[in-house]
């Protein structure tokens, strides 16, 4: 059985103007593939309605599970929230169990509840909240979309949340092998390699160390044994490789 | 008159599964920023071709410029170039300009120039080279899609090449503020703020630094005029910001 997929929507103006280097990305795409979900597609967006709707709507479509990271604080360009209710025709409104999350956190450590953290307990109807243990504002799940904040911290600690409760496939094994050659001379029989084996993902990527060219070819599947026999397959053509 | 637009096409099975990092991303959002012209959208995007074809189509039908990283090497796996001409439904094949290149650096590098590395020659008909001074095998621009490689220093290099040929806008200006207090004291505020300077783009990033909240507040703009008097509102309502 194919393995469960999932995309991605990291949402903000702040990656796309360079300003913030985004980590999310990384950091979810190891995690989905440690639990055998195949994230196969991510698109960063800007702070748009039009085209975070846009995204949610086929992307949610398309693939098993849908994960976004940012636009769910305070302030006036946090608009992930309405969007997904949108995208899904949804009533949102300030929810009772979000509003009583953040009241409660806000009475412990003496701030205002205003006007503008009252955005943060805005959830679609018929949404799941997602546990937020660092700063409490919640996430949530509404059918396959899970919504999740931006901050890292925050966002690794909601993806810790939500992976438990996702049905995962097979998990990803995977070898690595290094040849210092070039990637050109390695490409002919890596190449009927990949042919032979077609249930393994074979990769490629090449480095330049010291002006030397090599690179290292990932063999990926969930069948440890018909990776062992790729890679038997590629050491038999190049011995000398690590 | 608005800035000119671009998307950029992130294309690797090793970005999605999060055994790379991608640094490409990063590099060209501020390039671009400088230059004055806007990132709109990134997708990131498995080596499958109707996946790679279909965002090629969509994105270069709706920005001014299209930029791809990865997937122009020898492997079996590097099926950028079929895949841009499948696009345009242009024809491909080794061209003799690119082949030329090759051939004189395996001459002088005395390296084979065997099948593998002459798919590195493959080039739609109709497009203009992109100058590879670090590892010669050129990238291409065909109409408004500019195909580079994926290692992170020929893809700067390429950058390098291509960015000077573009037409930019007015460069984006910014002005970041730093407060030492929770986005939802500012959120008000700053909703406010933003209402009366819709030429201005105003973000808050917030941080959280040994227990202490905080947010750093960025305008960006064109005309730095109107940030300055949008950054002195805010100074107005918040006289302790640094």
């Amino acid at each position: 059985m194919p393995n469960p997929t999932a995309a991605m929507i990291v949402i903000g103006d702040e990656i796309l103007s360079g300003r913030t280097r985004d980590s999310n990305m990384h950091y979810l795409a190891k995690q989905l593939t440690a639990q055998g979900i195949d994230l196969a597609e991510v698109r960063v967006v800007a702070d748009e309605a039009d085209n975070i709707i846009s995204a949610v709507k086929g992307l949610s479509a398309t693939y098993d599970n849908v994960f976004t990271s940012g636009g769910i604080g305070p302030t006036h360009d946090d608009i992930t929230a309405d969007c997904i209710a949108a995208a899904f025709d949804t009533h949102i409104d300030v929810r009772d169990d979000a509003r009583a999350l953040l009241a409660d956190m806000y009475e412990k450590t003496g701030r205002e509840f205003n006007a503008a953290r009252m955005r943060m307990a805005r959830i679609p109807d018929g949404a799941t909240l997602i546990d937020n243990p660092v700063s409490t504002a919640p996430g949530f799940t509404l059918k396959n979309v899970h919504v999740m904040a931006g901050v890292p911290s925050v966002f690794e600690a909601m993806v810790a949340s939500v992976l438990p409760t996702l049905t995962g496939g097979a998990p990803l094994q995977s070898v690595s092998v290094r040849l210092d050659r070039g990637e050109g001379d390695i490409a002919g029989p890596l190449g009927e390699i990949a042919n032979a084996y077609p249930s393994v993902s074979i990769g490629s990527y090449p480095f330049n160390i010291d002006g030397k060219y090599g690179a290292n070819i990932v063999f990926r599947g969930t069948n440890s044994d018909v990776i062992s026999q790729a890679e038997a397959a590629l050491r038999a053509v190049f011995p000398e490789a690590i």
